[in-house]
């Protein structure tokens, strides 16, 4: 035997309580039985028996071409032993045989990918999973809003990602340059993946109407709004290409970073954040698209909680919020009056800009507000917007391909 | 006058500290001014006064086309006050004039519709918004799984209805007699709304194929499951179109209520249940579909309760339970136990049986789990079932629609 160092533990058929010690510092199952201990570039992982039986990589308990687990369930045992194992520096991998007569092996790569440390896991979910948002308001706007090139995106990965990135950091990012075409909407969402298609077809047409099914088609100002709050899953991404912008006053687009308002309410008025947070509004929207009638209702609070209590998405919108309202009465108006203090600070952060013809503007539809001033088109001019979404559950897909793709 | 009660109240340049009465039961101010106090129908109703402003009808306030709100909520004042109300019964409608100098008028019909009263917002809510559900254990299932004629639920309403409502009810339902053609997916998702894209495509043709990018597409057994648990708005319900199916043995669906099982193990075994809704999986699917490469993950425990405590959606699959599993390591056996224990009692409450040429098994797919028997196919009769997704946010709407419609 060469300076290989091979560690074979002893073969025990009665498995339990034995004490398994580090041969020579690589790998060894843990005093309670209960995890293998793996000492690897000066850093000692351990990981629980069951999910390593869980996660065997062979071709009977998983499924290459599909990247799955197929491991029968229906057999697996949640208490199984490791009978031996071996660790071998040369080949940077851990052999286990277990008492229920499988063997597998785990290379050191894979094991180190999947620490248990809390240090990795953070990492894994901030550099994989979903990046970390910063708030903003308006003080900040002019450094958060990110300008792209049309061209670099759909050429250069990237920047691409880059684009992608700032979207989800920000909650907004601006493309200059595109192709002033109402089809470009198509290209652009099939780089990153598709529309989210809702009761209003895949991409929606914003000229001023009149007997419109939707008070954004009017050339009024529209108040500060989440577009769509009567889906429950609300569309991720509002993105708007100005195609013809009016050469008149007003047209100029509002933008107000709601998670950040939320945290300052929560900061400076706790009781008119609970109040946001805990009243579940009745969102709704009844009407026809090309023959077809829709009637939405979805309820929830203005701020949405996750689970740990964190901002996870903000609904609010003038029109679309329906007259009933299926609250205590008691709470009927301190609600109104908590409401009212969000509106005027999400005012007091909002940014004010307009785009040009060629922009696309992206913003993130579960964080931020958005709104436009009124204005008036002239007979030869006639402002025209054309506006899609694409769904959070997609741009985090394609973030985490350009990545890995990118070696990111 | 004639026998018209009208009753009007006496303007007031200070409004503050006014007893209001009833004239003649029908409309009044409450004492401590928040609220219109009506009298119809020997029911008192009361509508707080800052609800009653911000859904005022008029058409400044109300835009009719859009059933939007368009108030200015910049100058909305959330003290608003009554100066002066009129109501008569002859015209079942209250007139109030308001403190910021502006008019509003109620019906009768419109305000009862809105009331605050705890029945009439629990009968909104359950008659509109969501219908209840009803669980059920494999003891139950021929009374639970409906049988609708294809031909019906295409040409007449009330049974098309009816089949949303038994899938909404019991999360399972199955249509007869479908024409035996994979573009049949098109039709009957155009009529409910459309189909729900995933990087999957639109529908999917389920084929025992060789390095597939699914396991679905094996012919081997199909462990329990939810679909798609990567996605954070996971497809609402799953549609097996059944064009040809084996006539081997196999081949049969096996589906199992995980509401159902979630609260029997709330009620036995508190402890896996609490693990099993409080522990956060990463549920991921990694690869390619048609060039385009996918990296999902999403977090999520296997089942999940909304703020109230109540299950709101099951995520459970074998295959695209990542090896990443980002929790304390003292957890990870408890949770496994857990989830023995969860898993045994779904395959005990599953129902299986199988479907026929021209069969549509559609199911609840934020709520049941389903698998399939090991099959094996014959040189001539392959087994071919079309598969796609519609979301709850579109089948409640169409619903909704029609409800209103059959005036149910």
């Amino acid at each position: 035997m060469s300076s290989t160092k091979l560690f074979k533990l002893i073969n025990k058929s009665t498995i339990s309580k034995v004490n398994f010690r580090f041969l020579s510092g690589l790998a060894k199952v843990s005093s309670d039985q209960e995890s293998l201990v793996v000492n690897y570039d000066n850093k000692i992982d351990h990981f629980p028996l069951v999910w390593l039986r869980d996660n065997c990589r062979c071709n009977t308990c998983f499924h290459g071409p599909s990247q799955s687990r197929i491991i029968n369930w229906n057999e697996f045992d949640v208490n199984v032993k490791v009978r031996s194992l071996q660790a071998k520096d040369e080949n940077q991998k851990v052999e286990i045989n277990w008492s229920d007569n499988h063997k597998s092996i785990y290379s050191f790569d894979w094991l180190k990918s999947r620490s248990f440390s809390k240090e990795d896991q953070e990492f894994y979910l901030k550099n994989l999973y979903i990046p970390q948002k910063k708030l903003w308001s308006n003080q900040q706007f002019l450094d958060v809003m990110k300008v792209y090139e049309y061209e670099d995106i759909m050429t250069k990965d990237e920047k691409f990602y880059n684009w992608l990135m700032d979207l989800s950091t920000y909650g907004v990012v601006l493309l200059k340059n595109a192709p002033k075409d109402a089809m470009e909407c198509k290209k652009i969402s099939k780089k990153i993946a598709f529309i989210k298609k809702t009761h209003y077809g895949e991409d929606y047409h914003i000229v001023a109407k009149a007997d419109t099914n939707n008070v954004a088609y009017l050339s009024s100002p529209l108040q500060l709004h989440t577009d769509l709050p009567y889906y429950d899953y609300k569309p991720g991404v509002n993105m708007l290409h100005c195609i013809v912008q009016t050469k008149n006053k007003g047209g100029e687009n509002l933008l107000s970073d709601g998670f950040y308002v939320a945290e300052l309410l929560r900061k400076e008025n706790k009781e008119a954040f609970d109040l946001l947070s805990q009243t579940e509004v009745n969102w709704s929207d009844i009407g026809e698209e090309d023959g077809v009638r829709f009637y939405k209702i979805h309820r929830a609070p203005v701020i949405s909680l996750d689970k740990y209590g964190n901002v996870s998405s903000i609904r609010h919108s003038i029109p679309q919020r329906d007259s009933h309202f299926t609250v205590n009465l008691s709470n009927v108006k301190p609600w109104y009056r908590a409401l009212k203090v969000f509106i005027t600070k999400l005012y007091e952060s909002a940014a004010e800009f307009k785009t040009e013809p060629g922009d696309i503007l992206a913003f993130d539809n579960t964080r931020l507000v958005h709104g436009r001033i009124g204005y008036e088109d002239t007979t030869n001019i006639k402002r025209f917007l054309v506006g899609y979404f694409v769904d959070w559950d997609e741009i985090y897909c394609k973030m985490r391909v350009l990545k890995t793709q990118l070696g990111l």
